[in-house]
């Protein structure tokens, strides 16, 4: 439930505006030697405050490991670690405390549980995304060891499809009339050895779908020709199989995106994950507050114009724990190893 | 693993042409009156053979209940039940024991497992999905008699959208042509409660988008505005809280596709799934067989044109399945109750 | 919860007196060939109705697999099975519709689930032990395989320590008076390699303890020296480490019972299971119905006077999953392997 | 693996000489009014360097909370926390690097994982038990709250049963002649409703046997009448039901220890863990290190002649967290509540 990953697995807490939010990742095999700078730039990547395109809010994110490692090799033991929140200005907050933001998930927490940490969203903050991107670097350091490259970019945002100037140029005139937009990140992950993933329950691209769809303000995942292949024919988008020079099985398409049947086949995984603008935006918004009075709401406080940037070495993580997860698991596959 | 949820479990096997497909469901709470027959009534709508749109194989599909009920009512043990196989002509797949279907799960399972049921693809067939229809079938009827109702439908076949008759069309036609075609189902879940679903793992939609995933040929998943949502504006997709005439939360628009933040608010909850065309064609395809000797393969075995119209019951399955677990997990969020 | 094992798993169902019992084992790897013959062989062990010391209740107890076999070798997908329940007098239940059982579970299934198969135990039934004994069977053949034997046998029947013909004496001497005896199964795993169980959630003593407490009448487990060795000083009981010739670390003694915190460090595995008298006793006591009203109850149906002789092969098969179970998961413990 | 609990859970990390050790804590309700220094109080009485019986190591073992709670509420939310290891005397240790200190985790630790923090015994230390112990001390307010207390004490000290000041005794000679005790501790729960546990599967007692027997040095485990109940008849140990003056369903005795087919009935839960001698002596001991060479190990560090005074209080926290969790899992044991 609040754990993600099967045998590589991270289980998470924390608050926006807690004193920190942190992990204990579990199922690390000993012996993994991790270079704990690539760690904390990862953790830059997804950090606030680096450009005009991202909030001004200014973290520092640096993770502290408190167990699991001799020096810099894992010892299989679970890895424990905390990020300090700082930077926490609750006060921003402070009138939001009854009010329902529109599209946040104020109203649901209240409804599930009767009580809820209103400053910076609490445990519905993007912050929590932080303790994912540790173990996605942890991950991502293994599979990098056996030649596995996971790597994601926007192909989308505010609906401009191009350059890189392009889709900063939405984020850019969308900050300034105080909305936002939304986008759509494309992840490849290369050099996966095909046989990972499982049959029914624990499909490779069910794990992916469902890592992904844990990443806030995710509200689409497709992997292949996804939703455009709905509208192909079958003669059209047959990956048909061939053995290469070196005798490896191949096919000579990838409309599979890489999973056959939810079990890896070598290719190329391709998948792609929409987002949805950010809902907390300047434009004044109409709401309740949770007695059911009316109000306006236009947010004050620091925030994103669009999530894209900072979710791509999020949708990067949790490719990374999926696909080390389930080589993992698939070390089970067989009784004769 | 091959579980599909977490306290509602559904734990399945069987193979397309062995002796049974079946499972066992856990975690049913003790006292739901079911109707059997309608049970078998949703078997029916997923069952082959029923009209020129799908597989002429032709299976009765009747679940036979080994276990869990007093009459009809629910002990609290767990359901076991089987689906026995017959009309299984194997030997239409003779010529197929070692070739590599395009498109299918034959390969990435010999690199899996190392051994493989090539009959009517084994594990990998879509006959699996039968026992997912009988959890389904169940945990439905306990929905419905707390007023939660699921539907899905068809809104895109082969690229085409818009009436039930130019979808068939669709259809027919791809069949003719020895051809295969895709498509898009949505789903709808009415009166579900706010409160359910988790915050980080275990958000509603990454659930719903894993069990939608297993479906046999799904290849994408989206809820509310989904990838289309990804070009809007936030300004132009706020739900507006407002307080209704019962002074019940709701919003005024549903672009959250009725979940905010991993947990539904209480709107009907709406999410969309791409399929892929059928791999199995009648159009002859060059593949290669598991020693890589260069074959062309066209399909002679009895496969429908298209899943969708078969997948509806599934998709509603998966979706009552999903939303009942969440439900009974949702139990444990409050201490006092 | 309704599923025994991690890794390798059992999932069963099954009411002593509904249409069957049966099960489902995930996680079974691929490529193990299994002697169906010796999976019925374990069945037969566990069998009513093979001598005067068991129950009279008289079923073939044999299962029949629907799934997960190629021949007679496991395909890596789920091994559905069933095995048919005859010979079920529920008439012989008739009176105890209601009544409440002294030290059986009618009461605390009628607290918890408010509905009750009251015939032969239903769910709480020694039946539903069948299923756990065909899933070891399978383990024990794995283990078999790569030199690992389990093996089970009484040390103590209604206080009787020593010889077969004494403990069998006081099984007959309890029956002639219409009572039951309790006793002490010692289990013994030999040739399990060092390493296997998890440090902290996951002691393959506590995996094993709770398997073995997972069995119908068990009261206790210890393992090593156990609740004797609470008494003894450190000194007496070190196992001291040594190479023996061939360099292989072993210790001297082994009060450890050949796990060393949590881990299996290469000695035997020894534990030992307490059971309690079996409750149904053929004289009369004194009982209240689900109203509360008094009665007196003495069993007429057919009943084991002692379970230690059919627990035997169930205390088998239980150690033959959880050491199967501990030796997949183990695979991931190192990353390099 | 590392997880203990199913909807109630704790997961744990650290090692004994690390920076901290510390945990998750999942499935807390929302709604429950924490007191802190009962939390506090609780790792007090596991804390060592308290009295002449334990340990010198002297560490003030304060639980720092970093979510999880609005203000001493829960939130519903993961409760992380951390308690900085301090007195870390690692040159202490510095001579046992490659040293296998008999009757320790040592060898089993390097057969597993090939790695191993050896200072202080690294994970397999008992200073990981401290985060259960918090997880214990917020399960058991939980419990109080609605009426159910939790209390162990020792039974047999060093063979020594009776008064406390014969067991300290048994302690206190140990010591003197640098040798160590086991003993043997019995926990009650009072005042748990009937029908918590599942029935094959999760059977209540097999919960507390796997939590309990995650407690260092536990080598035994039994319930009600427990191995000793082995060598009575039947018509000895029947637990005959009766209703109480107030209607409420009762047994005349409790030779069951409160739980029957591993459901409980309302009755006082009793159950008795045996713990080991600390392997750890002044006495010297013959061993080897990890390249087969003979070496004379005789302890220096600090170390506690007898586990049973700090095993108490971890035993009380075991059993809170087991039962709490048994209870929240009920709450889907009937579809109307």
């Amino acid at each position: 439930m609040n754990t993600i990953g099967t045998i590589y697995r991270i289980t998470t807490f924390g608050e926006s505006h807690g004193p920190a939010v942190g992990g204990v990742i579990d199922g690390v095999p000993a012996g993994i030697t991790i270079d704990f700078d690539a760690v904390a730039a990862q953790l830059a990547r997804r950090r606030p405050g680096q450009s005009a395109l991202t909030t001004a809010r200014n973290e520092s994110d640096a993770a502290e490991f408190l167990s699991g490692f001799l020096g810099n090799t894992t010892l299989g033991s679970p890895i424990g670690f905390i990020i300090r929140n700082s930077d926490t200005r609750s006060s921003d907050y402070d009138n939001m405390a009854r009010l329902y933001r529109p599209n946040h998930a104020d109203y649901s927490y209240d409804a599930k549980y009767g009580i809820r940490d209103h400053r910076g969203g609490g445990r519905s903050s993007a912050r929590v995304t932080a303790p994912l991107v540790v173990a996605g670097a942890i991950a991502r350091q293994a599979l990098e060891q056996r030649g596995i490259a996971v790597q994601a970019y926007p192909v989308e945002i505010g609906g401009t499809r191009g350059t890189i100037e392009d889709m900063e140029g939405a984020i850019t005139q969308a900050r300034r009339s105080g909305d936002s937009v939304g986008g759509i990140i494309e992840c490849v992950a290369s050099g996966v050895p095909a046989g990972i993933g499982e049959p029914i329950g624990g499909k490779l691209h069910a794990m992916l779908a469902s890592a992904m769809m844990s990443i806030n303000a995710a509200k689409g995942f497709e992997y292949g020709d996804g939703f455009a292949g709905a509208a192909a024919r079958g003669s059209e988008c047959a990956d048909l199989p061939y053995s290469d020079s070196d005798g490896r099985i191949r096919t000579r398409a990838n409309h599979s995106g890489g999973i056959q049947g939810g079990i890896s086949n070598g290719e190329d995984i391709v998948m792609r994950i929409a987002f949805k603008p950010v809902p907390t935006i300047a434009i004044p918004l109409e709401t309740i507050d949770s007695d059911g009075n009316a109000a306006t709401l236009a947010a004050r406080g620091r925030h994103d114009p669009c999530v894209i940037p900072r979710a791509v070495p999020i949708v990067e993580a949790m490719a990374a724990i999926t696909i080390f997860d389930a080589m993992l698991l698939n070390r089970c596959a067989k009784w004769n190893i």
